[in-house]
């Protein structure tokens, strides 16, 4: 089954808001084998859907069309399709009233566009809405399969996870199943040049590479019956791919550094506390992203003054005057600070420069330290020039921090 | 003149990333008139290129392709294009050579892929790729204008900037320029209904209301000539709604809650510091994304333990003991003891249960507590049942503690 994915919308066109949900329903559409060949985008013009909809219904089997579906009078999804297919739009009972005590609850009348929200076209399979008052709907006609979607991507997702995938799932004749292995602390080239015997003799499953943010994917994909275990395929390939790559890989799919830095914490029963300087507070965010990573945090600070730098971690006056705040002196007194002072196992310490302003010609832009203490006095720290603008120096910042904890867990707590 | 974005690209069918490029592309098109009616994606296959080609072809004046230009055999954006035009692939010899010492600058081997990255139809102009090989072209023929842009986000963006742009100026007849007002703190059906008339009488400027994660936002477009001083066609329509909305509006455009509230601390000389217990870092992370930011914040400090509570802020342990660390008397005993252990003007704190542990029957996930300590021992609380998943509540309390102390410095420091 071949689906196309049409998104309705001006605000899309306009650049104000990104596709991301032709992104979410093409991954869950992809797992269960059924192809999306085509993305395609509209703005609120009825001319325009119905020239969507007339190309898509020629190559597509299946046609999820996504917003457009609100209370105002630009939003035009059911009314285009309806017509398009020659169908007369009927109010559903359940709907409406669904919607009635929706904003009831919330004390907000019920206007005549929310009720055009309770509107279908005949014959159509209703998909109600728990997280808003658009429902959706799946109709079907001349062998094909229409699915409409609210734009909200927090009441689409779960409306399509509950009430669209159970039916689709015995669409799909085979199964194309991906699976990313996640890759730091090597380049790109470095990857490819290790596996490249396998990457040129690769056929199912197939590897793609891809880099991002200072790392590295590699993307496996299996096609595979329906029935088929899809991690019996992957494995002979990813085990010789951990083979060559080895403590390089952090782990896979929705995994993350901090994902997996707070899993080998709490395996080995260590705990952490962090100073931030320049990555400011984005560290700890993405650690406390992690559920259950309270059992090893004790505490983050983000020293964003010298004095906050001395009071909380102990760093000495003199240092920050010898060396300044960005220096390998100070990262190494802020991570041996935070750990005695908070009593952890672990201290982990960003110090740098993230801009635009505050760069010299000794100490540019982008110049971050990076400290680790553990131990009985042992302490690791690694300078870094980074790139790019504010948010990306700290990005960078807060992953090479986060790859050095992982890492230095992996060698003094780990023993295969 | 019409355009249409066509991404390349299987990596975006199969859901693994998003289309962000035809948002950044439309965004720039539309702010200088050159409407954006379509954005299509298909993957890396010849027909299905070949088919959207024919389709844009069609329909759209400006055909601007993204994405398939890397080296590999499975990357066929130029290969399909130089076809379906009539067009033969011909080596650029500048580009041949900016790829060798791109290549040679980083250690790595030229190979033949990258030098078919060098390869164009006849007849391009080519556009430098400064952060990666890929260049780009625009070909003219048949009366229509396709411009060939690299995958990558970070080599596109500057790209487009610098060499599509200032030719396609020209063909923008008028201006479609948008101005985003940001509205926290009251739910987009009271917008609506404070602007009811304004948004029934609309003509140009347009208005559109948007509800997002908890703010909401009206985007206001005009349409006006090229010369024309779009800011002179907001103002009448904005003052009036600004009347309407007072301070709910915190921003416009790419302004945030963070960057509006660091504005006013360092308008008013104020200095904060945060603790930080659910929100994980993320309200100091969000702060500290905004330069300059380091002239008013102190310290922020994420107290993910009672320990740390204690020590930190002088939390006192009956009030751990008897209260809980989510709570109201704890909420403030945070507030204070941040305000100061730091010696700051502001202190703001949050607590709570992110989930998806840690909820009580009497205590649930989501239960969130903000305060806000200020002057000669003023605190105010605020008590919170926040909904989502870990992530989304981490971000709805961060947002609320953001808008509680943009709304503190207002009420207490400005005076109109």
């Amino acid at each position: 089954m071949n689906a196309e994915v049409i998104a309705v919308g001006t605000e899309l066109l306009l650049g104000q808001i990104s596709n991301t949900n032709a992104q979410y329903i093409s991954k869950v559409l992809s797992s269960i084998g059924i192809n999306v060949f085509y993305h395609t985008a509209a703005g609120d013009n009825k001319t325009r859907i119905t020239d969507v909809l007339n190309i898509a219904f020629k190559r597509s089997e299946l046609i999820i069309l996504t917003g457009g579906l609100g209370p105002t009078l630009d939003d035009l999804t059911k009314e285009t399709l309806a017509e398009f297919l020659d169908l007369n739009l009927e109010k559903d009972e359940a709907s409406a009233s669904a919607i009635e005590s929706y904003m009831k609850k919330r004390g907000r009348p019920v206007t005549a566009g929310n009720l055009k929200q309770a509107m279908f076209p005949q014959g159509s399979l209703i998909l109600p809405n728990e997280h808003g008052t658009a429902p959706g709907a799946i109709i079907k006609k001349y062998d094909k399969t229409f699915i409409i979607l609210p734009g909200p991507p927090f009441e689409l997702k779960p409306m399509f996870e509950k009430y669209c995938l159970p039916q689709l799932a015995e669409y799909g004749e085979c199964k194309i199943v991906s699976k990313i292995l996640k890759i730091y602390g090597i380049g790109e080239s470095m990857v490819e040049e290790k596996i490249k015997d396998l990457l040129l003799n690769q056929s199912n499953p197939t590897i793609a590479p891809l880099a991002g943010y200072g790392d590295v994917t590699l993307r496996l994909t299996v096609k595979c019956s329906r029935t088929d275990e899809p991690e019996e395929w992957f494995k002979p390939l990813e085990s010789e791919i951990r083979n060559r790559l080895g403590t390089f890989i952090y782990g896979t799919d929705d995994e993350s550094l901090e994902s997996a830095a707070a899993e080998l914490l709490k395996k080995n029963n260590l705990t952490l506390s962090v100073a931030e300087s320049c990555t400011g507070g984005l560290i700890s965010d993405l650690l406390t992203n992690v559920p259950g990573v309270s059992k090893s945090l004790i505490e983050s600070i983000v020293v964003y003054s010298n004095q906050s730098k001395s009071k909380r971690l102990e760093v000495k006056k003199e240092t920050l005057t010898q060396y300044g705040a960005v220096s390998e002196q100070t990262a190494i007194e802020m991570a041996k600070g935070i750990k005695h002072s908070s009593g952890s196992d672990i201290g982990l310490a960003v110090t740098g420069i993230a801009g635009p302003d505050g760069g010299t010609e000794t100490k540019p832009v982008g110049l971050v330290y990076i400290a680790i203490a553990y131990g009985n006095n042992f302490c690791q720290v690694q300078q870094h020039q980074l790139i790019g603008d504010r948010r990306r120096i700290k990005i960078t910042a807060a992953n090479i921090a986060l790859n050095l904890l992982r890492m230095t867990v992996i060698d003094n707590w780990l023993s295969d």
